[in-house]
């Protein structure tokens, strides 16, 4: 019984076959072809209402639903026979459902457009991939927790403008992405709100004349809302647009922890040790051993932003409601999905292995003047006007600097040079570990407030 | 008691002044100082606490929360003395403190940094922005509800491809950009949460050895939640680039609509007539009256999108925490924050002076083929799959064609020709108000769905 | 002879085998592949300077040359075996070279880097594709002045603002877009010299210990200049930038074309109709008839500007010399070329079967107020200030709205209540054909003026 | 003889005057200002085409030119009296002019439109800031020749993938950047050649029915040539677009010189020290000195990128002539010529008094196995294929980095335990100084080929 139909669905008012070159350019075929499953998952739901609306009879339906799981079969076993003149996803598969079926299989697309069929495609898609790049930033949030309790009281240098700032502790330090991340989260789960809205029964743009109930299609794909405005409905891709820039500052905060990666792994910084199985090596230079991972994971940014920007390019200034340039929506969100994947899912598997050079965080975080701020607190704390404290040990520094000395090296007496106000309690303030638990305040670095955090995390706070 | 502290605040430590150019170069007043009133309310509330922690004596606080109010009348009075060596509105504001205060000026800046005081001004001032982004979408949202109420009758061409597509009511055309802008609050109202988080206590990146209250500033400043990393908070400028990419999709709304305005307002078209006083003339033409104001919102969309741009380009691949790169968030959010509040408004303005010649939409909406797929589904209601239906209807519209008729204007034994199915029913159907009234389905474009939409909006739904 | 290599080359100095994640992230052989033909072409110069500097023995050099010819077969017939261990093109490519010739493939490697190598092959690639996009370029241009000479007469509304503001050719307006193809076609020019430099050489960053002769190199693959610092040639994706940034205004230019063309094409404008063959249809509506084609190259000009965006953004802020973030270079540079090709294909393929209405054209240009320039400075002729004269014919056209009457419809006696200088010459001014013939300004609209642009066209000026 | 005319020059069609949300939002003036003398300059050369063509008498010529030159001298002078309805420059001085002449001020507008006027301005403008900002890069080159002559003989660590990975000059990676420069040069040089078009006699789309001369026009402002398609030229803008895409190129160089210099002012590289006039410092920590000044060279980078993307979404889409949205054109352009001219201004400044440590540079080029690739090519020449040398090498790497030993330690013997081909000749070789010297392939590092540069440089070839 199987019959090709190579003839457009569309083509009944048309005297001219499509030019083989439009068919080229215009096919989304080779990309939309992801979307298969959710197309015949859509295309249940909305058969199985056609029959509670008596639109199908139940006979109509039940063999519309066995051809789609045939389908759903063929793809799943990559057995799907697609053809050159199957413009995108969906008339590929009604095609097929005609070839099954004969006529009947024509019935299916009753009271329902490409145009709000695509989007339904696309919501299920995207609110799968967002829970599951949900779920990859909280494995990597996970990897961050379990090393920051691994690194509980290790010290390190804070930086500002990469300049050495303040002793922090390395678990602070790599706590800080677990909060982007926590962002990160929290705003997927706001776009995946608005993704989560039914489109189908909008039809071309406004409707259709057969009574459809929209809200039992909502129910059986668990859709909380069903779109209130047919043509918003279709001419929208706001969801997709929110998808990217959440992402694009997802990917901007990985770049940043890839980047302080490059640098810790350099000779010069020496922080951490990359493990062999996560770097590569020159096809030239035989001693190199490469940080490509994070490199890479920094180099991929570009292909978000990019992505988002094309995609908002192709919306500006489009009038209502459809209009082709939207097919241009599926590759810069499907080549995001992969990328964010991607860089997430190598970080995640990466961490574990990398090897923190605790003796040279330490030995980083001492001298060099980063207790400086705790020398002007102190003076603080004896009553000096902060801003009067500032000036006195910016001058200490200073003659540090011509003696070639540092704040931990001098005398009682030699601090009392600049300030009476200073007494032997200084003294033992300076080291990296006494600054960093000295920083209580909330949110701060003192492995107290360290602590407090891994135990709300842990709560689930 | 005035006397020009001339010098850098942090210049204890250099043995050489700023290079003027460096001065010229990195200096940020020109655009900073437009946060001078939240720059004196936050340190309002940050003096308070230090009093209530006895950080600073109650007299020394009352010394300084005086100095505040007195500039804070110089600023409001424009009476406040600028000067060249300001490196930014910070160091003007705590400048002039000393000049007024003497010595105990310099005890503001006790326990806090530039690095969390300048997130503090952006915060407030962000927040209360966004409150008025809101409000001015909820003004032209309430322009769209008058006119969608004005206009309940009004039948127009419902447009796919710029094609004619099928009838639909302009009230629910309207009611698509009150959509839009639905989603634009809500995202906005998301983004203000993620803004009101107190950031004042990260101190320069590690917290503070004061035994500061966090919280306590929260309150004074009704801030709910307070940050909970202090290398992250110094380092963040999510809470901008997400505003900006919420502002993205609300200029590229509002692209669409003054695209469809210009439009509306061609020659060709002439759907609308804009008012003289919202429209300006060429200095060549005489004859000229353009509708400049919908342009330049559709042409203000690109400096919107390159401002999150330009952000996400300074954030990419920066390590932890402050760099001064981060200083280039200032002008991409005010130019963001006046554009948008820019458009918004003279929108509000203009769209209640259009005039909808709705003669004009109505002739576009009959003839043209509009009502195909009422046909098609009048022949599915009869039974027939659609695909069948579709393709019988594409051909009747390619032998209108060729015989230059209209689907009105055929007869009962015309229909025939190409169906039995087609009965006398069928040709009562063929208006474009019959058409509209009979898209029922929920959302689309029928009277009944429409004004069961007005009345949700109306209560708030 | 086959022996699969599957060690990395670079695997010497490593103890642990690669992350099967860390392969999958890191390899770019899926895209890459695309370079393969230019990879052997530089690997043949490479080894015959080899040879020819004696750092290969002749005996050496042939074998490899026909390892590499029988590889070149492999690659055009499909048959080539890769393997998902291959990083690269380049590491596919030499490992199967050693796997046909022994260890004496292992020489072809011999002073050079992948870094050198894969810019040689961007540049061999882009060199071509340059000129492939120029001739495309070209083939357009032909389209428009082929359709310039038909409509040589013919006579359409120049518009600004979207609005009618004088009377134009159509043929000048078809021009306009051959110059600015002639713009991108000069940019294109001045950006493929600078691709023409040959990289190879540089070896990883540095240069070589190995007595090499890069000049004979650039001669063979015609390459007129050497690159002059190896630092900075293996860092520099300068190139691919500048051709990015020339195909976003190509892209740029296109948008506007096919704004235009969708514009025409609708029902209000009906200046343009479609052929079948370059039009598609709806799956719901069955009278559709859309003008996807100019739809999606509009839409496709945001995968061009998201292409350039994504990497300035990977270059912004990277050290030199080579990063691995560098490799995101290619996927935009091939998307790139890839649509901006396909655009120029199907525009060129589609504009010689685009029909205008010259009817409608004309009619839109009768009316409206066109003229009232003409009649500004017909007065400026009579000896009034311009300004004057403009606000005299502003007066007019208030009146003639208020009217209802068209300026060629006005009796001299009432062209002279506004002033004394109107004669009756003026009547005969007042056709679309004659306005357009007095624009005779260099550039300007008359057909004097276009059929000297044509000649010189002609004549390759 | 002062009159204010506050009426729109275009306001004879008008029945109501404009909106004041109107003014607001459309006015230009406030940024177009500073087009002011450009905008004299045009209208002189105007005004005498229209005396030479008779178009106007030469009485009336001289009253123009003296009224334009009492004009420039007072926007000189700062006292033009700018009025809040002047809708942008040209309108403002047209106005000032009639005030000063009376109506033959109302001539000097005849034959041109706001439209070509604009135009004119801009490439004026935008010549001479390119010409400028070419300058600049050539004393920001100058500054690095110097820098490479006084360190022609300075060894530092070359790096890929932030490893270090052979030596090379200090003198090579500074002239590194001089190559940048030179292709930005050229760029910008080329750009130069199509802003230089002129673009007055366009009219407002058409052209004009008066007898103007525009190649007078052209040779009076230096033109050498005119804009071939009136159309065209009032709708295009890559002139504009094409100048911020080189000056995207242009900053992303120098944020990669910047972070270098930010890297190399870290205490972990420790390979520059900042002058103390070209740091800052901080609020809170006494000792900090940071290099703001690179860090906002990195982060300015992201507003000339954002500029860019701003101006082709502006373009993208807009039909043909000119639309309003085109104004958004300057304020991109505006910000990024002050920023270029701003970021190499201030490089240029403080490059001669960054002191390179070279003692630091040299250390570290030494040992980390920099010169492995050295040994391999030493191989080579013994005989062995590259790819085995390398290996093998690698080998030694491993071992040497099992043992904690470094290359240069290693004796004969232990050398030959991995290759019998290890001769005495390898030890001498084992120095950053000899490793350089022997890349001796063009353009490579060795002392030869840095000298042969910096005479070619010098030469100006």
């Amino acid at each position: 019984m199987r019959r090709h139909v190579q003839r457009k669905a569309w083509a009944g008012r048309f005297a001219d076959a499509s030019h083989p070159a439009v068919e080229a350019f215009t096919s989304s075929l080779a990309f939309d072809k992801r979307l298969a499953l959710y197309d015949i998952q859509g295309s249940v739901a909305h058969c199985r209402m056609l029959v509670k609306q008596k639109i199908l009879t139940r006979a109509e339906g039940e063999k519309i639903l066995k051809g789609l799981d045939s389908i759903k079969q063929e793809l799943q076993r990559g057995t799907f026979p697609f053809l050159p003149s199957d413009e995108d996803i969906h008339m590929a598969i009604e095609r097929r459902l005609m070839e099954k079926l004969g006529p009947v299989g024509g019935k299916l697309h009753t009271a329902r457009s490409r145009n709000d069929q695509v989007l339904l495609d696309v919501r299920l898609y995207l609110r799968d991939e967002i829970a599951a790049i949900q779920r990859l930033c909280q494995s990597l949030q996970r990897q961050l927790v379990r090393l920051a309790k691994r690194h509980a009281g290790t010290v390190m240098p804070g930086y500002t403008h990469l300049q050495r700032a303040q002793p922090v502790l390395l678990a602070h330090h790599l706590l800080a992405y677990y909060e982007m991340l926590e962002r990160d989260r929290a705003r997927l789960q706001q776009c995946s709100e608005r993704v989560n809205v039914l489109p189908l029964g909008a039809g071309a743009l406004a409707g259709t004349t057969l009574p459809i109930d929209r809200h039992y299609v909502a129910r059986l794909l668990r859709f909380p809302r069903v779109s209130e405005n047919s043509l918003d409905t279709v001419a929208d891709r706001d969801f997709v647009v929110e998808f990217l820039a959440a992402c694009a500052i997802l990917a901007m905060h990985l770049s940043r922890l890839a980047e302080e990666l490059v640098l810790w792994a350099s000779s010069e910084f020496a922080f951490i040790e990359l493990p062999d199985a996560f770097a590569t090596g020159s096809s030239m230079m035989p001693q190199k051993k490469n940080p490509d991972v994070p490199e890479l994971v920094r180099g991929k940014t570009g292909r978000v932003y990019g992505n988002l920007f094309a995609l908002l390019t192709v919306l500006k200034g489009l009038p209502l409601s459809y209009n082709r340039d939207l097919q241009e929506d599926k590759e810069p969100l499907f080549d995001t999905v992969d990328t964010v994947k991607g860089v997430l899912g190598v970080l995640t598997a990466m961490l574990p292995h990398v090897t923190f050079r605790t003796d040279r965080l330490r030995e980083a975080a001492r001298g060099g003047f980063l207790l400086a701020t705790d020398v002007a607190e102190y003076l603080v704390e004896k009553g000096m006007p902060f801003r009067r404290a500032h000036e006195i040990v910016g001058k200490v520094v200073r003659w540090c600097l011509e003696e070639d000395k540092q704040l931990e090296e001098l005398s009682l007496a030699e601090w009392r040079r600049f300030s009476p106000l200073f007494e032997a309690d200084l003294l033992g303030r300076l080291t990296p570990e006494a600054a960093v638990d000295r920083r209580r305040s909330y949110g701060g670095t003192a492995r107290v407030q360290v602590q407090r955090r891994l135990r709300a995390i842990g709560e689930g706070k």
